[in-house]
């Protein structure tokens, strides 16, 4: 209960501080991306499969054992300092070196240096200072190689060339809030459902969930164990369910509450027991993240709801310390999965501390030994999140501490490129783009992987400017601007009207896959000539995305990707079918959370296996819960255009539906629309906004004035935090 | 006392082993490395000043936390393996992942694959495997990313580029012996004097040494302070002593005795204490590596005997975990001191499992992001400490190992080269060359790095041809070709008849520092006309090393060089004056062990300064061992020719002794040798080797037949193990 009531208080302290800590308030700070690192250690290897450890198949990269902690100080009085440490630790104030290790130090009002450098092979080195003004906040700086020498003669070394990056920090702002010690949120959570027999018990929580399970009173000997289910198949499957825990020789002559070790993912949990064991009934604590759905959205249409109650609750489950991709497997961080995470997670919590966790993790250390998760795409997802994070939150300070590790990164991809600067798959690298169920060539030069490419010296570019890197950021346009146009080239089929899927040893392949042309409608990845783009455009919308004779996606993941350019082709009354038909189909099945891979031909058993084995499938897949996104920002029609919303578009769409209302989070507050077939309502407390919309009739708006733009109307939001309430006539009926 | 015995039992089972794991017998393995470097970790963070904790100001690096151990198994019968590890593991047989974390495991008849995968955050991951056939040997590979996924089918990936490196190992050879618990042995050690007074006690051990200081039968209640000193006046200067261990508070009803938690270097402790505290008498835990002196010395002369044995009690001493250059201050694991010390346990232990480790410590892993202790003359000497040890000891398996992070070392090295191909002193590079008494630029080209550089190529070169990298190994020797050619232009200054110290902004100076003449007679430096090389030796001896109006070298690090070099260019009558005059004289003043630095101008406390601190020098510093190595290669004359000693020559030189005896360790047991004036005695164990000397008269041999060659005479040394006795006649009088 104690360890519980910490936990709380952690989680309190965290919703109460930012994301990333504030300047000037006192939070302890560590070297960027250590702390995310180890974490992610932490996390991924929690991972078991039937009792067996199962961590991840890529490096794991570790923090700086040693790190030097420095700032400049400027008191106008003395002030007595409080330092506290994660790790052994010396103190440098002025360049001298302090008795032991003290965990007060006086300082005299003037100008100083102070340094604190910590020692820790376990767990991240991180400190905490706090004086009257004095406090460890995210202006100091931190080096792993100080590089003070001193010569024969005592003097220090004047041409150090120290590296120095500003700290990494979260919101652990008291001294007793110990990094390391950070665990997620729990609550008790009662079953919904118990069938006993005689040496068993399946309990039902009524819904996907997450947690340690409990038994309350048990006594008696003998040994246990919990089988896990995502459904109820997998629970009673004592031989093939993926996850159950065992606790042998139990010896409870009292009757006490047993909470297991480890916290599982699970709707159902069949306990089993032998001798004389017995407990009155079985609970849970419900493990989280407390994250606030700041994003919402209602509607007219009770399935489109619950599909977003569904996806909100699959990205809740599924947003832990860090972006996992499913909860009972496999908990691990995957790029891929995580973009969209980050994505979806932009309509719903908004600058999650998860992310840029998540970012660090997926990055780890240098030197470059691999592509991001061993897979080629998953390199691209990250470079493409990393500025898409800047984009919608404007974090520069992030994006300063990344730079660096993006261009090693970068490094590592264009030092693979082929003799025709393009990326193909080679020894190590795995190809993945999607589990399809027709054949897919993952051989020579795929068009889907170039894309992606491109998109990531893009990504680069941008970023090079945020910190400054201006011959970096030219550079990185030009590589992009020359790919683009090798790839139209190469991988446009005037045959098929659509791009093709890839070229082996010089020659393009007639395969038309979907991925490479949804993200060219995506990314506007067409050719320069505005006519011929356009109907590029119109040639992939019939002949591939709404061609009911090329070849389909059955994963969420790429329907993600899919529904994304159909609504950016303006098909929301078709996307809106779709999501019912895809996303209600699995709630017509029972789901609860959704699914990692869905096939509406499918049926019975087939929906929960996967990787040949019965329930290899996750029923609770971070990339099942798109549909927040696409509400958010087709439906509702929120984005930014600039960094941190300081500009950004409303161009709402009903898609079929009467009416619906909703939030989207910036960094300035929450953007409040509703929108029904004559009215639109729309609040925006910061930022250059646009509300844009088509109306069959002259609209007019309680504030401002309504202008008249090519294909509708636009209305600048110029009053902020006051409601834009404007009548007009929907071309919907 | 029970942590005393297991001190000694872990030590007892590392005499058993070899210093690197024998093929067959069952270890404890890890990842190549990873050890070593977690080791020197935990080894160098045990320093402190006055109490405060005092790390290194480069990088720690750390071991990778999720390693995959893997072998082939062919085996006759089924038999059942025992399994341990340090860290989480999981163990799969055939691909198969198996249940739980198995310390036993059933493995059938026939072929088979063995993978365990170990996580472990804190301590380096290591496995220890046993069956009636089947061991964790050196034979095993190990990877920090297997890249083992699998499709949505469950089929495993085929085209994994998977890198794997022959695994670490050391003499763990049970599996209690757990790796990460090794401590260095202890054994108790009495005071030699005494001197009490009303709240202090002055306790002498009469040489210079290392441990824990033991209080006994300690009670009362109080505050103590052990003020350690190298010198007396140390101890007894509370105020400024290097180190101390305090101890608040204590409270013992009871006498118990007490022994200081942390071990310390110290000839005198100095205990002060407060309260009711009192006990009976001071003692140690003299705690010291295990190695056995297999090189040995003895001559006509008491002092040279003397100086051998300090010099071997300095080396034993300052031979740790790895090779530490004090053991006072700094405790920390430097390249140029390590060098030296390698070369000396060539002489002394022989292939000590602290020079491997030195190696893997002070290089850590990738990215390369400074020099060597931040020193650039400390590249160098890491790069021919690599090569040397291999000619020493012939361990080709551990140039397997290292040869990558060579590569990288390298790259690194190349890539700071400025527009003439050479190394200049950038920001944050420390050029250090010695601690000298006459002013010394470090700006521009210095020679001596230009010359070290240029031998650090032809390092890289033998050991790319020792790893099979063919191109590598013409690519660097083409670079040091290049260097070498450049190098003799721009330093050899015909006016000085000498090589001048440095270029500054492309002007030669007309400073000629010893250095880098010193380096040029060891590697043989020179034009390459042979007639004009000889002029450049006869003039670098005239006109530096034997010119006493010549800069003067002060420290005992250097001397090593020079003395060498003087040897190298036969003067061993004076070198045997000038080791009686300078390591005599600190014997003189009383040294039980040999300084950092030793000046014979300065008197009384000036002895004991450095860095501004009044004890800041070092009183027992493992570059003041060099007799060791001198007497060795240059007296007894024996030294390699070829790796692993499988030639070598012994060309014995009296320098001035009636007579002297000893014996020179090789990987194949030691070479014996006698020489007075009239008799040469040899015994050598294996290997292609030549006996070289001089005789006044036809020498005769007991077995063999002597070769008159140039200069002398030569006799092989057909007959491994027996005993060859010559008579001749010195030309020594």
């Amino acid at each position: 209960m104690k360890k519980n009531m910490k936990h709380l208080l952690l989680a309190s302290l965290m919703l109460a501080g930012t994301a990333q800590g504030m300047a000037g308030v006192a939070t302890w700070i560590w070297y960027p991306g250590d702390y995310e690192i180890w974490m992610s250690n932490e996390m991924q290897n929690r991972r078991t499969e039937r009792g067996a450890f199962f961590p991840p198949f890529w490096r794991m990269d570790s923090h700086y054992v040693l790190v030097e902690f420095s700032t400049k100080l400027s008191l106008a009085a003395a002030e007595e300092v409080e330092i506290a440490a994660e790790g052994r630790y010396n103190v440098k104030l002025d360049g001298k070196l302090q008795p032991g290790e003290p965990s007060k130090l006086a300082i005299p009002a003037g100008q100083h240096a102070l340094n604190i450098k910590v020692y820790n092979q376990q767990k991240p080195p991180a400190i905490f200072v706090k004086g009257a003004t004095v406090a460890s906040d995210t202006s100091w700086v931190a080096t792993f190689e100080d590089k003070e020498w001193i010569d024969a003669s005592g003097k220090a070394s004047d041409q150090s060339g120290t590296v120095y990056a500003k700290v990494g920090a979260w919101n652990f702002n008291d001294p007793t809030a110990i990094p390391s010690q950070f665990k997620l949120a729990t609550t008790p959570k009662a079953a919904v459902k118990t069938d006993r027999s005689a040496q068993s018990v399946l309990v039902d929580f009524g819904q996907e969930t997450f947690g340690f399970v409990k038994l309350h009173g048990l006594k008696g000997k003998g040994n246990l164990t919990v089988y896990y289910g995502e459904s109820k198949e997998e629970a009673l499957d004592k031989e093939h369910c993926e996850t159950f825990d065992r606790l042998s020789s139990l010896n409870h002559p009292q009757p006490k509450d047993f909470t297991m070790e480890s916290s599982r993912a699970l709707r159902y949990a069949n306990v089993v027991w032998d001798g004389t064991l017995a407990f009155d009934n079985v609970s849970m604590l419900y493990e989280h993240m407390p994250e606030v759905n700041r994003g919402a959205f209602r509607c007219s249409d009770e399935e489109v709801n619950r599909i977003w109650d569904v996806a909100a609750h699959t990205l809740q489950l599924s947003t832990r310390e860090l972006f996992v991709d499913g909860i009972k497997r496999d908990r691990w961080v995957w790029s891929g999965d995580a973009y969209q995470s980050f994505l979806m997670s932009n309509y719903l919590f908004f600058d999650s501390p998860a992310v840029e966790r998540t970012l660090f993790a997926l990055r780890g250390k240098d030197p470059v030994t691999s592509h991001i998760n061993t897979i080629m795409d998953y390199t691209f997802y990250w470079f493409m999140g990393a500025y898409d994070h800047y984009l919608y939150t404007g974090r520069k300070p992030f994006i300063q501490q990344l730079y660096p590790r993006m261009v090693s990164m970068m490094d590592y991809v264009l030092s693979r490129r082929n003799d025709f600067g393009m990326l193909e798959g080679r020894s190590g690298d795995w190809v993945f783009v999607d589990w399809a169920e027709f054949p897919m060539s993952k051989k020579g030069e795929l068009s889907f992987e170039q894309l992606l490419f491109c998109q990531s010296l893009k990504a680069m570019s941008k970023c090079a400017e945020v910190v400054g890197d201006t011959a970096g950021a030219t550079r990185y346009a030009e590589l992009a601007q020359e790919l683009r146009g090798k790839f139209l080239i190469a991988f446009w089929s005037k045959g098929a009207n659509a791009f093709v899927h890839n070229r082996e040893e010089g020659r393009r392949s007639t395969q038309v896959t979907p991925y490479t042309n949804i993200f060219a409608v995506l990314q506007n990845f067409f050719d320069e000539n505005p006519a011929f783009a356009a109907a590029q455009r119109k040639s992939i919308r019939d002949n591939v995305l709404l061609n009911p004779k090329a070849l389909k996606i059955t994963t969420p993941y790429m329907r993600f990707y899919e529904l994304d350019a159909l609504c950016t082709l303006g098909e929301h009354e078709h996307v809106m079918r779709e999501m019912k038909s895809y996303w209600g189909g699995m709630l017509g099945l029972g789901a609860t959370s959704f699914w990692e891979k869905y096939d509406p031909k499918e049926s019975g058993a087939q929906h929960l296996a996967m990787y040949g084995r019965p329930y290899g499938r996750s029923l609770c897949h971070a990339w099942g819960a798109s549909p927040i996104y696409l509400l958010g920002k087709h439906y509702l029609g929120v984005q930014p255009t600039a960094p941190g919303y300081s500009e950004f578009v409303i161009t709402p769409a009903l898609g079929g539906l009467k009416w619906m209302k909703g939030k989207v989070p910036t960094p300035h507050g929450d953007i409040a629309v509703y929108v029904s077939t004559d009215t639109i309502k729309v609040t925006a407390p910061a930022g250059k906004g646009y509300l844009y919309f088509k109306s069959l009739r002259t609209p007019k708006s309680n504030i401002g004035s309504v202008e008249k733009v090519i294909d509708g109307y636009r209305l600048q939001l110029a009053e902020r935090g006051k409601e834009y309430v404007l009548s007009y006539k929907s071309e919907q009926p």
